[in-house]
């Protein structure tokens, strides 16, 4: 079993890792684990993301929530990769998790912690996705739960929330709105808050995409790395794996690590417009809109997070419009039979705009993560 | 590399593997792959199906065709397992496959040998999963696909099918009409029709759900196994599995096989009539009403080899009403938290009917099949 601390992100606090944990108390950033040095790589022949249980956060004698979340396939797209101009294109498909998106990975994680430190019930606001993870995660663990989703979150995501007996609230707003509602009641009730790096534990299962892309690749990494970025947890969750994985020698010793890139929707772009300006955090976008609802996302808290790794691993950050995004979707679809979400074909069109503007190599191994299904969108007959 | 040979299932009829082949071309019925024997227990590192691509019709440099299906988790639900009664219960998930559904592993293995064996494009009638399962596969293989699918089939499978790029044709009537229709378009075209064990190797996929319920298990074998069954190749496929690991030194040799128990619709239940009369084959049913469409299957080809093998295996077959099957789909997605399909709901109404009717012990070790999402059948916004 690993032993962990918990370190603010932004300031130098750092806490016990047994302790019930929000954002740092000095500085109100995200904090984030720290574990002490680990065995090299070792896995369980689990066919879920405990198979990395050793850099995960859980204590002798607790039960781990897991409803098979993880070890995705990479599926490598030849003709998406010529159609695209790179040299080699595979798609993470994170659509086959439980309830179909990657959030499963961070809530089987958090939910496990909430319930071993005793949590009554969990809340989160949600864009989407993670409100319907959190739905199956509370069911598997016996909690309670409730979610606050804007009522324009797609019909079949709002669907699967409550066929899992979630306690669904609507709001008119964004998931901005939404997060004062979930704080609010958290502050009112026993129940765990698990909102997107106010607390350190999603972002845990998020970093097993990571390791998972290592182990997939047999100890390489891709040149670049393309992830639809709302809240942001996926895109710090895996550059996490990645600088774990450097610091305990899981790597080779001459791996280079792929630039990171990010990619937003036009109608909400609040780190790309950050990083064309140079900043180190990111204003709110005013009034969020796109139909990649797990991408309408205008004031993320890991802003800061986000913008320091784009910058460390010589990445990038880009936007597209709504129709290259229906554009692209379809393309992911029917070129390679993956079940793309708005989300993934905005990550594919923003690979093909970088490529096209000069800014991501032709000689690029490139993986385009698909964060969630298509059936969990599409409301047409 | 696996050799094989097709034999039929019901005569004496036998083919080389290598060409192609439909029903046997002596009396009709469903042909079946033969293996040379192999090796003991083999599996590869694969993240996927083809894991056991030792017991799999792939010959040497051929291509597969491969978007991650198989390796579901058996989560365990021992609340679930207390309120029906029974000693230990698994739900088998195969929501989290490409498509959402277990039709994928059939797919995977006949759009594979369809391709290598030179296919111009594939055709299927459909119920519903199996139609988003071929559009996959075949957009992967880059075949086109043709799919009949009653005009009832749940739109949200109706959409996947169609953002996938296949041609949908929506047929008046259930699957049974369909099969007219695909039948006389692969007799006029050079497709490959693959419906359900009119061809021998969707059958090969669906088995590998037994091979990993034995490595999940431990190389154990549940009491029991409940299996919504329609077309009738999930659990054809399934007991296959278990004769060819017997028959391979593959399981321990005090194993017991479990009791196979097919679960239908009152609204359409050919298989439980002829095996509560007591018939070795079934007539088609009257009439077929019900809203776990997968199950909507009047007049499985099946039908022989599923009476069989319920006779075989000391199992059983039963069914269950619309509210009924609603009710335990519920429960089972609010007890568990997984995504469940009405497939999945009928599996378990019929499991808590036969411990209520003393049909199955309360003793029992039983895994109950979820085989889809049920994102793909709720359109309720």
């Amino acid at each position: 079993m690993p032993t962990w601390t918990l370190s603010c992100s932004s300031c130098d606090y750092t806490q016990p890792g047994d302790a019930r944990a929000g954002v740092c108390p000095k500085c109100g950033q995200p904090l984030l684990a720290r574990y002490a040095p680990v065995a090299p790589w070792t896995t369980s022949q689990r066919w879920d993301l405990w198979r990395y249980e050793s850099v995960l956060p859980l204590m002798e004698g607790e039960t781990l929530v897991s409803l098979g979340e993880g070890l995705t396939p990479l599926v490598e797209a030849p003709g998406l990769a010529r159609r695209i101009g790179v040299r080699r294109l595979w798609i993470k498909d994170e659509a086959q998790n439980p309830t179909g998106s990657f959030k499963a990975r961070g809530m089987s994680v958090a939910v496990t912690r909430a319930r071993a430190l005793g949590a009554t019930g969990v809340v989160i606001p949600t864009a989407g996705n993670a409100g319907a993870a959190i739905a199956a995660y509370g069911a598997a663990a016996g909690l309670p739960v409730r979610v606050y989703a804007p009522r324009t979150t797609p019909a079949p995501i709002l669907s699967i929330i409550r066929s899992l007996g979630a306690d669904l609230h609507l709001v008119d707003g964004h998931i901005g709105d939404a997060g004062k509602l979930s704080r609010a009641f958290a502050a009112e009730s026993d129940f765990f808050e698990l909102s997107t790096l106010r607390e350190p534990y999603r972002v845990e299962g998020m970093k097993t995409m990571g390791y998972e892309l290592a182990e997939q690749l047999g100890g390489r990494l891709p040149d670049a790395l393309v992830y639809p970025t709302g809240g942001g947890e996926g895109t710090v969750g895996i550059w996490k794996a990645f600088g774990e994985m450097r610091d305990w020698g899981w790597l080779p010793n001459d791996v280079r690590f792929p630039q990171m890139i990010v990619a937003q929707a036009t109608g909400c772009a609040p780190i790309v417009r950050a990083f064309e300006a140079h900043e180190d955090r990111a204003t709110p976008w005013e009034n969020p809109a796109t139909h990649a609802a797990g991408i309408r996302v205008p004031g993320p808290l890991g802003d800061r997070l986000l913008l320091r790794l784009i910058g460390e691993s010589g990445g990038s950050a880009a936007a597209v419009d709504e129709d290259a995004i229906r554009e692209h979707t379809k393309t992911l679809a029917e070129s390679t039979g993956v079940d793309a979400a708005p989300e993934g074909g905005a990550a594919l069109a923003v690979t093909r705009l970088l490529v096209d503007q000069g800014r991501l190599s032709r000689d690029a191994e490139v993986v385009v993560f698909n964060t969630g299904s298509g059936a969990s969108y599409r409301v047409d007959t």
